[in-house]
């Protein structure tokens, strides 16, 4: 009998037991901090208690409940376990219509309106094509791609930024380091969409900000951490960016007390981009406990020194 | 030498008058108070003074500067002449945007994520997925026909309803007041974009809105005379109704004492759905001035007994 634990410092995971133990009924599903949890071989994540995996003898496996796993190796050591990830198409519908809302939002100045709605100001904006609308996308994984495979047919030019160069159909593709200021100086609304690490964190910065046209706009859709509050809030208020949609935050939720909530520009999200649907995940995590059994491949793992 | 006759109570349509001449030196365009205007051969209209039509003796064409015809036509004698409105396929892509927006707004649930924003509320909402958040399109012309071919390949059910019946790949079709019913009672997102006519002045009333699925939504990019304020403001307070996005006004700008601005649901925005671009206005018009000089058939000819 393979024990699970799920394991959360931040949410309540016990909902996953039924599901798991309905797809699988040998599993044995202990919720942290019950102390069986130590002695589990398979552990699901989100947010797990730091350095819990040190007191875990029997792991060998290390399981995200969504496409992200930095909440689960921050910190931590993970002795060359396996770590695997959710990969749910429907996860990127649902990002897909939420940067969708967003690109509208700047593109058709909607912003505005909400804005000049609370002062009751009827002020026509002057709207321009979709075709001068320039959309980059800061990573091309699997939900940038399924944002670049819509964007373009909707009349939005789309530029896609990558690690590693990747050719896509529609999206004029920009690479490294390198070429990471040509892909900004060409982007009206920035979607930030790259895995969170040590490269990518604070990457959504002033000098970010700065290589991109003035009046450009900003939606993180990332990690809370990818973003300097700070530096966007200064943007904002020398002109630089018209505005901004965050979803994530490094704290969340995000302080009732938190500037961001009340800065003119910023809207705020309440990590509601998207989200697996629980069925998925236990399916995703009970097929690869059983691949782990039979010694196979496991589905979806990530490179853990890469972070993603 | 025909002469244009720019008419309009509320807008400075001047800016016509070079783009018309561009396009034709031979025209000869007088901007209404000129009393040139009342000799001309040709109105070219948005809100024209009521019974101008009766002081032009020489009129054979009045013209619409938009797809709308009915600030054309109402309270005005036309005297059987020909009545044309301009069809850009540009204002469809406009007009889809805008109702894409609006959708993703209600079945992302975004709407009350602004409105938590504002009192700094971090409320994660439950979210469904697109297969169950059916739109309703009041109005299968050029424009909710653009909007039908998009919304079913992003997995929104859609359904239309119109006088008479069409057949639209991917809609499911509604006709005629036998069906009206029917079609609301299958509707979460309605988008009125029927014309306005006696039938569908202030059909956006209490019996359609109890008619919906309690909770629905309602979008008015048609004209403002379509709704009948108090029964939204009525509906959104009993809950039957979530919320609306209203475009359109009886009387533009809307009053910034109206009610409609500060209604919670209601998101106000400034007639800013579409706009045919002035060049392609000036190009259909100045079309149908030379196809009225050859006696050819008008493009885009209204019946002005229907009103569209």
């Amino acid at each position: 009998m393979t024990r699970v634990a799920l394991l959360s410092r931040s949410a309540n995971l016990s909902y996953f037991q039924p599901l798991l133990q309905g797809l699988a009924p040998e599993l044995d599903v202990a919720v942290w901090p019950d102390p069986r949890s130590l002695s589990a071989e398979v552990a699901v994540c989100w947010n797990p208690p730091v350095g819990v995996y040190d007191d875990m003898p029997n792991l060998k496996l290390i399981h995200s409940i969504a496409a992200g796993v930095d909440n689960l190796l921050d910190g931590q050591r993970t002795r060359g376990l396996p770590v695997c990830r959710v990969v749910d198409p429907q996860l990127a519908q649902g990002m897909l219509q939420y940067v969708l809302w967003c690109v509208l939002t700047f593109h058709r100045k909607l912003d505005v309106a909400l804005a000049n709605q609370r002062s009751a100001q009827w002020q026509r904006p002057v709207q321009t094509p979709a075709s001068q609308c320039r959309v980059g996308l800061m990573g091309l994984g699997e939900l940038g791609r399924a944002i670049a495979s819509v964007l373009p047919g909707l009349g939005y030019p789309v530029n896609g930024w990558s690690r590693t160069p990747r050719q896509i159909d529609g999206v004029r593709g920009y690479a490294g380091e390198a070429e990471f200021d040509a892909f900004l100086a060409h982007t009206d609304v920035l979607i930030c969409l790259v895995p969170l690490t040590p490269a990518t964190r604070g990457i959504l910065n002033r000098r970010t900000f700065d290589a991109l046209p003035a009046g450009a706009a900003v939606v993180n859709c990332g990690r809370g951490e990818h973003l300097v509050p700070a530096d966007l809030i200064d943007a904002l208020s020398r002109g630089q960016l018209r505005g901004a949609v965050l979803d994530v935050f490094a704290h969340e939720p995000l302080d009732p007390a938190d500037p961001l909530w009340r800065t003119p520009g910023v809207i705020v999200t309440p990590h509601m981009a998207t989200m697996p649907a629980p069925g998925t995940v236990a399916e995703q995590v009970v097929a690869n406990i059983r691949r782990l059994g039979q010694g196979a491949a496991l589905a979806n793992a990530v490179d853990a020194a890469r972070g993603y």
